[in-house]
């Protein structure tokens, strides 16, 4: 599980950041990749990767403000072009499905693979196999969303010693006392599994909050969670600059992170008016108050594994 | 007057070429940048340029195919930020303005100018104070058009010797002659400014072309222009495939140049099977029947000024 930056500037690209994306890898867990956000050139910035426009099975669009989709039909267009024939599941505002069948339509684009639509609201809630995902509604002028990705806990380590111990060899049998709640032995003891596996894994979690203000409201949405990606459109310096166009400050969002008792923070959606030095003072900025942060930058990339 | 080649690659972005469009740098002559066909990253592309997305003040395009007008709504929105606030006209086959407003409207984009679209059919045809514009109705399968842009020919240069054999010495009085059909001199004499002018310079003549299949028909649309700018999908070793995808080939293209005595011929919209040396022969093979011929690449300028 890893995490990769495709596109880390406020509104309008520039030569250090694109606007809008990034890519939760599950290729070694569950063999896709979701996508947040698709901003103008997240194609372009795929082609710096090793990501697979094919395994991407689900984007989640926090808003629809152009500096977040506007990438999202080429991007769909040319997955088609490249193999990609499975199912892709778009999350998103209402309006996402108007937006995409109308682009779809005048461009006479005929995609080789469907695709659904799930319209999401404050407090959605789906499930997957391995993840489930909550929702939650921001503050930013229009509907936008955070999403709360959160993977289901890994069963523990089946406790071999205790098994030996019991006179039980290695073999097919561990398999069958590991996938079933109670096994018969062949010598007619009956295994309850529970009494032989280790603690179970808690799984990651992950929270990715489009943009929006005073983002000490989401601390219950984000609390506890492994990871959190959040906007700092902007430093402290320009906070009332930040609340009037219905964005975050590094202060307000390390101040959050603190509340909410998250293990790490990343911050993305960064203003091009901070450039150079002045990326460093919005670290410093925000690590004053939440010593694991770090500002995010195009192809960053997070290894979730060991995490 | 100069031309700016921002994406010169066919339906997929690569690393080497981005998606299509063209600009037309008029910057020296009136103060404009023309804007043909604009794929997705384009705005990306300028920023590697020296060309003001303010200046933009006509975008031309060709068709609707996504591969040509993905980053219209990213431009058209960057564009307001980067303090242009004069109108844009765009010109395009009916559905453009659907195309635009749909975006505009799901992604709540408020633009600080203007817009004016102008749907083209065959044989439109738009005058300005420079230039002539006349639209040609190609063979894509959508609608797709070709754009000539006719500069109106300069007056010539005041013939001095002449003035001068008449007793008439260099000052206000020239540039009088020269704005005048007729001037009294102080003396009483009536000039007439025919007597005492070079031949009028002709413009320049440059034809753009959108996708298209058999190119030969539109002989008589490019006939004797400076340069024309065309699509080369495919090498004419893979002439079924251009047909069967309403493309062109390289070979096709360089006998309507040879055919339509145009000066030059600039072949672009590359695709992406054709790389390193594949550029070579394709070039070889337009050559070999019109040796004027480059292959464009991005961020190819050619400078038409003293052409």
């Amino acid at each position: 599980m890893k995490i990769e930056f495709l596109g880390t500037g406020a509104g309008l690209p520039t030569k250090q950041r694109n606007v809008s994306s990034l890519a939760l890898d599950l290729t070694a867990e569950i063999g896709s990749v979701w996508l947040f956000d698709c901003g103008e050139g997240t194609q372009h910035q795929i082609l710096r990767t090793t990501i697979k426009p094919r395994r991407i099975d689900k984007i989640f669009i926090t808003h629809l403000h152009g500096d977040h989709i506007n990438g999202l039909v080429g991007l769909l267009s040319s997955r088609s072009f490249q193999n990609g024939e499975s199912l892709v599941q778009i999350y998103g505002p209402s309006g996402i499905k108007t937006y995409v069948n109308c682009h779809l339509s005048l461009t006479g684009t005929k995609l080789a693979y469907p695709i659904q639509f799930i319209e999401v609201e404050d407090q959605s809630y789906y499930e997957t196999k391995h993840f489930t995902i909550t929702v939650k509604e921001l503050e930013h002028g229009l509907a936008s969303f955070g999403y709360r990705i959160s993977e289901k806990a890994k069963p523990g380590q089946l406790q071999v010693d205790k098994l030996l111990a019991q006179g039980i060899k290695p073999g097919p049998i561990y398999q069958q006392i590991k996938e079933n709640e109670q096994t018969q032995l062949p010598d007619g003891r009956l295994l309850t599994r529970a009494d032989f596996l280790g603690a179970a894994k808690p799984g990651k979690e992950i929270c990715v909050l489009g943009d929006t203000r005073h983002p000490h409201k989401f601390a219950g949405f984000v609390s506890d969670c492994d990871l959190l990606i959040h906007e700092a459109t902007f430093s402290h310096l320009d906070v009332a600059h930040a609340h009037q166009f219905y964005h975050s400050t590094a202060t307000e969002v390390a101040l959050l992170a603190k509340q909410a008792n998250v293990k790490q923070l990343i911050l993305t959606h960064i203003s091009a008016r901070y450039q150079g030095d002045q990326i460093n003072k919005l670290a410093d900025e925000a690590q004053a108050i939440f010593a694991n942060t770090l500002i995010a930058e195009d192809l960053l990339q997070v290894d979730l594994t060991n995490h």
